[in-house]
């Protein structure tokens, strides 16, 4: 006798029963269909890299969040994020690539880190990016956040706010006031405003050796608050002279005025100045996306534009925008809040049920037929009562039972139980067909 | 200055173009659609699984190629087929679960293979199984080549032939003869016939102490051919008394009455009662597929029935039924025979093209109507020439581009050509569109 070995998973992984499974697929198809929509091409990388090449640029935390391993002669690492593999993928199939490059990829990464509420040791990435040569159109940081407001608006989780900055604005402002040299630490301090509180801030910036006035002045620009042309126009009064600052509020500007023509109302997205994203390579638009009646759940797409994605790949520079949507993350986080709910155990639309034995003849042919006409069908095989036949399909939530009794399968008809409604009507195969497949 | 490091990946793993993945994706929504329209549910296991969980039964060659390591406390593999974690999920879930279980899972397994011609180190495996509670119905055994059939049929390669056996056939036979303790070495010699031709059976078959009359008797019956009814008839007339070769036989005619009345044309299947299936676990029905113009492509979808598929998790039986598609392996192929050709390179519908800078503004609302009426859409942005513009067009092989000039602009109007027949309309948007979307 085997002995038994208890069937279990590693924590930090997400592993869903069908009915939910069926729900996420449906949001991973929404995601793509709109991502398509918006003309971006399919990419799918290996999961396996060679770690030299995949941690040409990573180091610190991520280096340690690493599923690496040998195997025969090679030192490899599973990927940890999207983003990495389509600098490389780009700068390895230049030649062969059509610029502007635009790709999406939906597949898992892996990040071996401690388990905890929310985080996922495994878990899909929905990203698009566009890659340029040398130059990229600022257009593009119009439609990224007109993708967001697609897909989002498509996936119906309630209203949301895609939330934007611009890298140029903060890094021109903080040159105006001679804080160069603390840029990325201030920054990081100002990201974690919401977290922590505006006491705090204060006091992690007189840390950094930022005085009172400067700190002021960090504040009052953070601050800012008001509808698109509102914040526009207050920095306009803001009384800084400084190329970049100027240029970012430009690009605002133009953004803002993109949007609106690519059909995005105004109540979707609000500049927001504390935005700057922890990620050190982001050098103009940035965006985050909240819903609004969760705003705990923190930011559930976000993404930006920078300057160079392939540096450590190849010497032509790649500039380029993209934006990422967490999805094993969001969905567990909605089904938590009880926004996602299984309306259906399946995807099957009609269950076949002979009565008897000498009914299965004419049960795999209607099956046939059912499928032909492309209605998702199963067939019960087994040989068990009516109660057994009917509970399976109300536990799987079938919507409609086709039963095939003596009469039926002598008269070329079948009867239709509508599973949610409880009636049943006894009529020809093809009417049938007809009733389900609306 | 960054040292520049050669962006490449590990051999043994496929990486397409955007014109290529197109196809392959293609190929994967054309095999799930099938797979659903059967009433197959959908599952997504982790791609890491616990060592001592997933490997309960492997050894030999399958643990030799596991990508395996440690990470923090664990000892973690990556999966190397599906069927495994699906005997640890059903055993895990099996209160959670409707019986008979259908899934379909389309992931990615790993296998550390030293790399050769046509084998992957990472693949796709498209897999559908049905696990029953003690019991799974012989209607299955039909349904497995009914579905086999309609994603063969679809994915419309050319034609192609369900080979069939029923492992208790050979069982009963070899124990008829008096072999049943040479049963798994002769089935692998006889598995090997096509590859090493009748002589070298022969003297395997001498070498592993069969004598010559036995020889003569297994080789009659192997080559048994013609029609399912002819080969039907033989079986019943080749004079073996035996329960479990009856037993077989009685199967083999009550699957080919079931995949008859499942719709499945006869020219469609084959019984062939050289197929043996390496694998140990199989004990009924086993399943090859062939490409009738491609035999050298060997079996491109396999499977079986099975006693119990998850004896290592639990001491509640499941016998189960399967088949699997490798798609990695069958794409590289079906590409390397010229069988698969990008007829486009691209998903995108429409390019809208402003041009020039004025006619952003309406670039911008046209991109957003098309889209809105569900036609994929690219902009181009770049202020270049024409020539450039439609060569990015046609680079990507976009069919329709709608060129905005100024006069377009100001009459609500958009130009719209067909790059394939080169012709020109200038219409109103609403048209334009209905033209695209047709």
């Amino acid at each position: 006798m085997t002995e038994i070995m208890q069937p279990r998973i590693l924590t930090g992984f997400m592993e869903l029963l069908p009915e939910d499974q069926i729900l996420f697929n449906r949001m991973l198809d929404t995601i793509r269909k709109v991502y398509e929509q918006f003309g971006f091409l399919p990419l799918d990388t290996p999961t396996i890299e060679l770690s030299e090449v995949l941690l040409a640029k990573a180091g610190g935390e991520t280096e340690k969040q690493i599923y690496r391993f040998n195997k025969g002669d090679h030192d490899l690492s599973l990927r940890f994020d999207l983003t990495v593999p389509l600098a490389r993928y780009t700068a390895q199939h230049e030649s062969e690539l059509v610029f502007p490059f635009k790709r999406y990829q939906m597949s898992k990464v892996f990040r071996g880190e401690r388990p905890q509420k929310g985080r996922f040791r495994e878990f899909y990435q929905c990203d698009i990016d566009i890659i340029g040569l040398d130059e990229l159109s600022l257009f593009y940081d119009a439609e990224m956040p007109a993708v967001i407001y697609r897909v989002f608006k498509e996936l119906d989780f309630g209203p949301f706010t895609i939330r934007l900055n611009n890298r140029k604005i903060l890094n021109g402002f903080f040159r105006s006031i001679g804080l160069e040299d603390k840029i990325t630490e201030v920054l990081r301090t100002i990201d974690k405003l919401d977290k922590i509180g505006e006491e705090n801030v204060r006091k992690e910036l007189a840390e950094l050796g930022v005085d009172e006035e400067k700190t002021e002045r960090i504040l009052s620009l953070i601050h800012l608050d008001g509808t698109a042309d509102e914040i526009l126009s207050a920095l306009d009064g803001f009384g800084i002279e400084d190329e970049t600052f100027e240029a970012g509020v430009a690009e605002m500007k133009e953004v803002v005025k993109n949007m609106r023509l690519l059909g995005m109302p105004d109540e979707a997205f609000k500049l927001d100045l504390t935005i700057a994203r922890g990620l050190d390579y982001y050098t103009g638009t940035v965006y985050e996306t909240t819903l609004n009646d969760y705003p705990k759940l923190g930011s559930i797409c976000s993404g930006g534009r920078y300057d160079n994605l392939t540096g450590y790949y190849t010497k032509q520079r790649m500039p380029g925008i993209g934006i990422s949507i967490g999805l094993t993350r969001l969905f567990s986080q909605l089904k938590e809040e009880g926004l996602i709910k299984p309306e259906r155990r399946t995807l099957v639309e009609a269950l076949v049920v002979p009565l008897g034995k000498d009914q299965m003849e004419a049960a795999l042919k209607t099956a046939a037929a059912l499928r032909a006409a492309d209605i998702k069908t199963d067939v019960f095989y087994q040989e068990k009562g009516m109660k057994q036949k009917m509970k399976y399909a109300s536990r799987l939530g079938i919507p409609y039972v086709v039963l095939i009794g003596e009469e039926e399968a002598n008269n070329g008809t079948v009867s239709v139980k509508n599973m949610d409604e409880g009636q049943q009507v006894t009529v020809p195969l093809n009417e049938a067909i007809e009733m389900i497949a609306k």
